[in-house]
């Protein structure tokens, strides 16, 4: 591909007029650069308004173009590393009119999704997962014997994680046509922590290397490439005789080319280090540099504060709670994560055993304070959940206090550690589970529902999900000075209900009534509260028990349930695998006989508002009423 | 420390005389030679007796009394990654007298383990954490003031699985006295696979960048160091100098300095290494080469069949199976791992989709038979769960029918990635899970007893837990071809039980009689079959239920059980979230009234033989007939 497309679309371009993404291939510089003005637009336009991922979308206008210039989706496959930036890989794809509903019930993902669009190739969310995934999708290529290229685009935060050294190490020295991008905006999501950021740095800056090797390449990118034996020679003899020169790189260490660092929000440079890295068809990293928020000044200057947007039109005027858990430079509302970061800074004060850990999560979990006041006992470790976990428990065997501050979902990435590297010795050490239940607009990838079952099933564990700020606090201090081994404390993403007053025992608490029980625990119990009162405005009396401690069980829960007829459980989590599966079969082998029903998340929870996600799976208040008045109604006939 | 020591000790030296290991330190040369001929008699003579790790434990007899004589256990801190090549460590601090113990019940654990020794620091088992548990532990060193050092040793093949790099990235930088000693063997458990072992091999070879190196720290550590800042300000220099001059290497890439490579076998150099290594106050990598098996010729020909080794004295006769999840090289007699291994290579010469993985057990899995008839399709991915998991799933979204046969307690790394990766695209993939429930020598470590809690969680999910190597093999048929999503087959390590019919069906096979209903799956089928035909010779009849299909549950379950008085379920794996629960749960939601038993493995079970670890949970034969005795007894008082 030339420095001029053929020009065949008219002067000017909009995404309305083009096929897309066919026609892209066809524009001339000039009309990319008013289409990247266009995507820059709407992409202010409408992240603004339904809240989502900004400054890293802005990022990558230019080179989401060049790859739609430069590969064929989806017959060439494009996978998004975490997938917050695909936005305008939506754009690009035809998806331009349902735009305004991204990030809404029933609208277009936040994160890619194969159901969405063919172009969506795989599932992201979750970060460093897309070199593993691009080689899976190459080592298929090449099976079926296809030409086609698989394209990764991994951000640098991503390189904190360890799967990308694991996709690298098995796709390196293959003959796989993987191509991974390395977007590096030297942010990652706040500040990059870690040596590897050090590391990039240094590659980043080492100017003489970059134009030792990029010179090398372009006199490469200039000779016909693709199928020529010839040129392929002369560039492996160059890369050779480069190696010999310079220092190489850690791709290059694990078996990659190495392009790069080029401009990324220069086309042609772009185009051009694409062609030659389709040329190698081996294993190549393309190294780009690229600026959080390019275009649009308050994101380019604060790209932290505009990574995670959360909706303007949120209600009661509430603008700064966390939408997504990579929203990390605000928190400075009242929330339970920052509750949770300020209670823990206080203890730390009197207790110097105390140390917090997050996985480049500092501001989403409210520890920006810890690490204002204690920096010497606050570590990031970068998006790397299993090392935090092993980390915190060998800080434990040395008798600190650490405390792993970590999302629901991402501590799925943990199991293995906490039972291996924590439980097993019965090490101390503390995790908070943070967004844990719905999250929200993000959809199936970050909801916080499989906590309580990966939990449960670890010996010796305690677990406990306050319902109130006051009792957030009281459990994370129990945790710390009273309990032994590994105590987990879950709670919601936002804030603590209001006009109901919330259980505080950090055990249970019984409120008899009725033939029929609730049990529930967490958010839910403030939704349980209120259909106890909606019902008795009706003449109805029933019995609420509002667990704090959800496992191990207490034999009272089973002495209180023995009292009434049915029972009812209420789970903001998974279903298979939750405590109503505990206590149905507790009671069962206590020869308990009454009727039993829970209500849970049955399966995946589909992106929507956490009060529509509740609504979905009947944690309402109302829907709590009615179940409970059907249950005595069925009890009666 | 110089050439020689001081030679306090007598002539002669012995474990049995020594103070461990304080009087290593006094040793010279000569007596330390004799040290090691009398640790390689005892390895050899106590291994080939008791089953365990024979030569990764060889290649490391001089290292680990370098260790020992060049830090303060336990003031400095060794942590063995993996774990399984700690015995020397366990000879070389004082527990040669109960060394023949073993790997047996109550006996000294293969691996290490705080409750047994203050010089086993960390609980290990599984790869790759080693660096993040020691820069914990140098972390709480500095939090506390103190100058000591903390060690990992890890082997080359850990370095294939991404946790390590997510502790170099964190260590690397930082002012922490952490040393990683790679002991690079050039083997990993049988032939190491991907980019790295050919990226080691390059700086192995490389002569010239050895010597040039290692001449620089050569003349540093012959001046005074510790504390020193001119010496150390001299260093830092070469360091640079060298880093202009020669390539660097991916752990000076993360922060780390780098040293050698030396030879693991000549204690004068692994002396002069560490001390330069100690004087830095940073983290330093040592890389140190050892030959596997080294000083017993069968082990040092074929280090593979060595790596793990049965007890010779296994009752009838069997010699060759597996007793842990190390042993690679052999699986040639039949059990269940080598029917799956079988049986899939038969229907991939049928169906070209069939792909096969597996994270660094080829031989352990039984996929050794593929990879011979369809080497184009099988990937060993290094000791990499995470992306194997990922990497499955990517081909499945190819068309691709991937198998992942992987040891059920490795499979706990790939929680989230099952989640996150396949089942939310309803990715079809399968999931080989071996040495599910308990396996006994290897101990708490190595167990699989959380992959039910933790799959059944996942939405979508189907699982097996064939009894037979018929019904196996049946299984594996139906979930690549009529199953779709992820499908899991659970199986346990070892043989087929003889002398009992089992049952074939792939749903579950119902056997009526009596007033209680016995319930379970897989290995524990055949114990309950013996049960009841024991009851049946003192005339007592009972019922069996035994599942194929363990999830999602049938209602043909229910209504079996809706016959009998008393439902008694045996799992063989965690009670906790175990299949138990969703029964008794399920029964109590359906208005089922009745006895309810579950008996399952509580908390993490212990190291002993197979036999010994179920006897200890219950799910013996005679425990099982007496505890459906003792049910109908309760029942009739």
């Amino acid at each position: 591909m030339g420095k001029d497309k053929q020009q065949s679309a008219s002067d000017s371009v909009s995404l309305r007029n083009l096929r897309l993404p066919e026609d892209l291939k066809t524009l001339n510089y000039t009309q990319c650069g008013e289409l990247c003005a266009e995507i820059r637009r709407m992409l202010i336009d409408t992240v603004l308004r339904t809240g989502g991922h900004l400054a890293s979308n802005l990022g990558v206008v230019e080179l989401t173009l060049a790859l739609h210039r430069n590969f064929r989706s989806p017959y060439d496959r494009i996978v998004w590393d975490v997938g917050h930036q695909a936005y305008v890989h939506k754009l690009l794809t035809g998806r331009g009119s349902a735009f305004d509903t991204l990030r809404q019930e029933g609208g277009i993902s936040g994160f890619p999704k194969p159901a969405e669009s063919p172009h969506d190739t795989f599932v992201t969310g979750h970060s460093s997962t897309a070199v593993s995934a691009a080689f899976g999708i190459a080592e298929a290529f090449r099976m079926q014997g296809k030409p086609n290229y698989a394209v990764a685009v991994v951000g640098d935060g991503a390189m904190t994680g360890g799967m990308f050294y694991e996709g690298l190490n098995n796709a390196g020295k293959t003959k796989s046509n993987l191509i991974v991008i390395l977007n590096d905006n030297e942010q990652a999501i706040s500040k990059n922590v870690g040596a590897i950021a050090k590391y990039l740095n240094r590659i980043r800056s080492s100017t003489g290397y970059v134009k030792a090797k990029w010179s090398v390449e372009r006199v490469v990118g200039k000779t016909p490439v693709i199928g020529d034996q010839l040129v392929r020679g002369l560039k492996n003899t160059k890369d050779r005789m480069r190696r010999n020169l310079v220092q190489t790189t850690i791709f290059e260490d694990m078996g990659f080319v190495y392009l790069g660092p080029v401009d990324g929000h220069d086309l042609a440079q772009l185009d051009e280090v694409l062609e030659v890295a389709k040329s190698y068809r081996r294993p190549v990293v393309v190294h780009v540099r690229t600026v959080k928020g390019k275009g649009y000044a308050p994101a380019e200057d604060n790209p932290g504060e505009y990574h995670g947007v959360p909706r303007v039109s949120q209600k009661n005027g509430i603008s700064r709670i966390h939408l997504d858990e990579k929203n990390p430079e605000v928190s400075i509302d009242e929330c339970y994560s920052t509750v949770f970061g300020n209670a823990l800074t206080e203890f730390a004060k009197e207790d110097k055993r105390i140390c917090a850990v997050t996985a480049a999560m500092k501001y989403g979990t409210g520890l920006q304070f810890f690490y204002a006041a204690h920096p010497e006992r606050f570590f990031d470790v970068g998006i790397a959940e299993q090392h935090a976990v092993t980390f915190c428990a060998a800080l434990a065997s040395m008798g600190m206090l650490p405390v792993f501050a970590v999302y629901s979902t991402f501590l799925q990435r943990s199991f293995d550690q906490i039972i291996h590297d924590a439980a097993i010795a019965q090490t101390h050490l503390v995790l908070g589970v943070d967004r844990a239940g719905v999250v929200g607009e993000d959809g199936e990838t970050h909801q916080g529902l499989f906590d309580v079952p990966m939990l449960t099933a670890i010996p010796g564990i305690k677990i406990y999900s306050p319902a109130s700020y006051a009792c957030l606090t009281e459990c994370l201090k129990t945790a710390l000075f009273h309990d032994k081994g590994v105590v987990a404390i879950r709670y919601p993403r936002g804030r603590q209900p209001e006009g109901v007053t919330l259980p505080d025992s950090l055990t249970l608490t019984h409120i008899p009534g009725g033939k029929t029980l609730v049990i529930t625990y967490g958010r839910i119990a403030a939704e349980a509260m209120k259909a106890r009162a909606m019902l008795l405005e009706e003449g109805i009396e029933s019995g609420m028990l509002c667990l704090t401690t959800i496992f191990p069980l207490s034999e009272e829960i089973f002495s209180a349930a023995a009292q009434y007829d049915n029972v009812i459980m209420l789970e903001e989590g998974s279903a298979e695998g939750g405590i109503g599966e505990k206590i149905g079969a507790g009671l069962l082998a206590r020869g308990w006989q009454g009727g039993f029903v829970c209500r849970a998340a049955e399966g995946f929870v589909r992106q929507a508002t956490v009060e529509r996600c509740l609504l979905r799976i009947g944690l309402t208040a109302p829907q709590i009423a009615e179940l409970i008045k059907r249950t005595e109604q069925h009890d009666a006939t």
